[in-house]
C-alpha cells in the first residue's frame, strides 16, 4: 500500500513535470540575457539555456588552436588524465567486479601531451582541471577570458566563482553522467561538446549504486589496472555513481531508465551552456576541443530538499529503486 | 518498510529545511531591492520578504482613513462579506457536522458599511475582493496607489498582475489558513495586518481533509444558518481545507503540528509583504485596517512539481495523515 503509495507520487511528480514541460526542453538564445532576465527564466527555474556565440568575440576563441597553444605553453608542465578507455570517473570492471575508476592523474609537457592525442591508438589524455583556478594555473591564457561577459550570470549567482576549469581532450575522453553542487557557465572555445542532460526531478529514472572505489595504474610495460582504494583502516573505499550508460542504456536491467527524457545539445566553439546545480550530465567531445568552465557554489533552497527527499524515497539500504 | 519510508523521507525533508534555515524566517527590508535582487534572493528562492515603508509616500496611505473613504465612496455600493464569526472561508460546525463555510455575500453602501464596523456585536463585515479589478471598481481610488512603485516585483513577474484586491475589514475578521497559486504583493495602507506564515514543504504538519461545502444564510430575524451547497446532479460539494486553527492548534487531534514552524509578521501601514506561491497563511488584522494587494500568476516549476509529489505522499485516499 505505502510501496504503491511512492510509485503513485513518483508518478504523479514526472507526469505533472512532463505536462508542465518541466525540464523537458533546452532554450536556446542567440543574444546574452540580462541579468534580470537570467535570473527569473533559467536561474529561478532552475532551466538550462545555451547562449549561441555569446562568448564568439572572446580572444580565446579566435585565438586558442592546438597550435597556438603549443606556441604558448610549450614545455609547461600540465596535469592529464590518462584512462585506458577515454572514461575518467567511470564505471569498469576487472576480473568480474564493477568499480568506480579514478584516472591516473599524469604530470607531462604540453608538448608531449599533443603527441598523444596524435595517437589514436594509445591511452586516452585529457586536461580536466576540476576544481583548480585556470585564473593562476595558466596566465599565459587567462588574459584571452573574458570574465565580465559573463556578468549576467554572475550578478545572478551574486558570489565569485568556486572554481574556473580548464578542459582539453581526446574525442574518445567521456566524461560519464553525474551532477554536481554548482552553477556551472560552460564556455566552449574550440570544437564542440555533446551533452546528455536529465533534470534532477528525473532521479527516479537513472538508476545507482555504490560501486568499490578504484583507480587507474599501469605496470612497467603500460597496461591498465584497476587498483582497488582502501581507507586507512583498511576498508575499501565506495562511490554511489550512476549506473547507466545513457549511450547504450541496459533497458533489461534497468527498465526505469526507459521513463528517462535524456536531453541532447550540442555546445559549439563561442556556445555558452548555463547548467543548472543537480542537472545530471553526459559529456563528449570533438577531438582536441578546448574548454573553460565556471563553477559557483550553488545556493541551498527548498528545491534542494525536496530532492533529497526523493533521493531517500528512492533509495533502500545503499541499493536504488524506482 | 515503506511506509518507514516515506516517513523517513519527509523527516529528511523537514530537517534538511530546518538545518538549512529554508523558510524559517522572513527576510525584513528598508529599503526597496532591485528587481534583480528581488529575483534572485526572494522570488528564485520562494522566499518571503517584508519591505518596510516601501510605500510610505502612496497618497493611499497618506489619505485613506475610514473618514474618507466615507468621504470619497459615500453611497457607493461594495460587495460585503458578512459571517457571524469573522471567518469567511473557514470551517465551522452546526448540528455536529463540521463545514467549509463561504461567507454571505451582500451588497451595501460604503457608509451603511462603517455603521456596522461601529457595531462590535453585531455580525462581521469584510470587503475582500478577491479575484476583482479593484483599478476598475475603485476608480475614485485607483490614482492614489502607485502601482509602479512596485516594479521591482513586476518586472520579475514579468506579467501583469492576474488580480487587485482591495480589503477593508472589522477586527474580527480572519482569513483562515490556505495557500493560492500566485505570488502575492500585499501593501497594508491603514492600520496593520499580522500574518502567520507556513512554508510549502511543510505540508506534511498541516493538516487537511475535505469538508462539506456550505454558505452563510440569515434568517428573517438575522439568525445565521449554515446552507449546504450541492451541485446540479444534488450531490453534496466538497472542498478540501486546513483542519488546524494555528490560533489554537489542537494538538491531540493533530500531533503532526506540533512540527510546523509558523512564522508571524505584522505588517504596518506603508509595508510591504512579498508572499510567495503556495506559503500557507492565517491573516489578522486591526479593526478598519485597509490593504491592496497584487496576485500575478506563478510559473509552475520543478519545486511545484515535488510539491504535487509530497502532496501525494501525505495524502490517502480523501484522508491526509502525516
Ligand atoms: O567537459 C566535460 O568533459 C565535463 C564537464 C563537466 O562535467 C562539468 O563541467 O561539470
Ligand atoms: O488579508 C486577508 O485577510 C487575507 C489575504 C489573503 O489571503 C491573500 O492575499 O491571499
Amino acid at each position: 500500500m505505502a510501496q504503491t503509495q511512492i510509485a503513485a507520487a513518483v508518478e504523479l511528480l514526472l507526469q505533472e513535470a512532463e505536462e508542465l514541460c518541466i525540464g523537458g526542453h533546452i532554450t536556446e538564445l542567440n543574444a546574452v540575457p540580462s541579468a534580470l532576465e537570467f535570473s527569473r527564466e533559467f536561474y529561478a527555474k532552475n532551466a538550462p539555456v545555451v547562449i549561441r556565440q555569446a562568448i564568439a568575440h572572446w580572444p580565446a576563441v579566435q585565438k586558442w588552436t592546438p597550435n597556438y597553444l603549443q606556441t604558448t605553453l610549450e614545455d609547461k608542465v600540465v596535469d592529464v588524465a590518462v584512462t585506458p578507455n577515454g572514461y575518467a570517473d567511470g564505471l569498469a570492471t576487472q576480473n568480474g567486479q564493477e568499480y568506480f575508476v579514478l584516472p591516473m592523474e599524469t604530470e607531462m609537457q604540453f608538448s608531449e601531451l599533443l603527441t598523444h592525442f596524435d595517437d589514436p591508438m594509445g591511452a586516452v589524455h585529457y586536461i580536466q582541471k576540476q576544481n583548480s583556478n585556470f585564473t593562476e594555473d595558466f596566465p599565459e591564457l587567462a588574459g584571452d577570458i573574458l570574465v565580465d561577459d559573463l556578468c549576467f550570470a554572475q550578478e545572478c549567482f551574486n558570489k565569485p566563482s568556486d572554481a574556473v576549469n580548464f578542459w582539453f581532450g581526446d574525442e574518445r575522453a567521456i566524461t560519464s553522467m553525474h551532477k554536481d553542487p554548482y552553477e556551472n557557465l560552460y564556455c566552449v572555445i574550440a570544437g564542440h561538446k555533446d551533452f546528455i542532460l536529465l533534470p534532477p526531478h528525473q532521479l527516479p529514472c537513472v538508476p545507482r549504486r555504490t560501486y568499490p572505489t578504484g583507480i587507474y595504474k599501469r605496470t612497467p610495460c603500460g597496461k591498465f589496472y584497476i587498483e582497488p582504494l582502501t581507507y586507512e583502516d583498511d576498508t575499501q573505499q565506495m562511490t554511489e555513481w550512476v549506473s547507466i550508460d545513457p549511450l547504450a542504456p541496459d533497458l533489461a536491467t534497468y527498465p526505469e531508465y526507459a521513463q528517462a527524457r535524456p536531453l541532447h545539445v550540442r555546445v559549439n566553439a563561442g556556445d555558452v551552456l548555463y547548467l543548472p546545480n543537480y542537472w545530471f550530465h553526459h559529456v563528449q567531445q570533438s577531438h582536441k576541443c578546448i574548454a573553460v568552465n565556471f563553477w559557483y557554489d550553488m545556493e541551498y533552497d527548498s528545491r534542494y530538499c525536496y530532492y533529497r527527499m526523493l533521493e531517500q524515497l528512492t533509495t533502500s539500504g545503499g541499493e536504488l529503486r524506482c
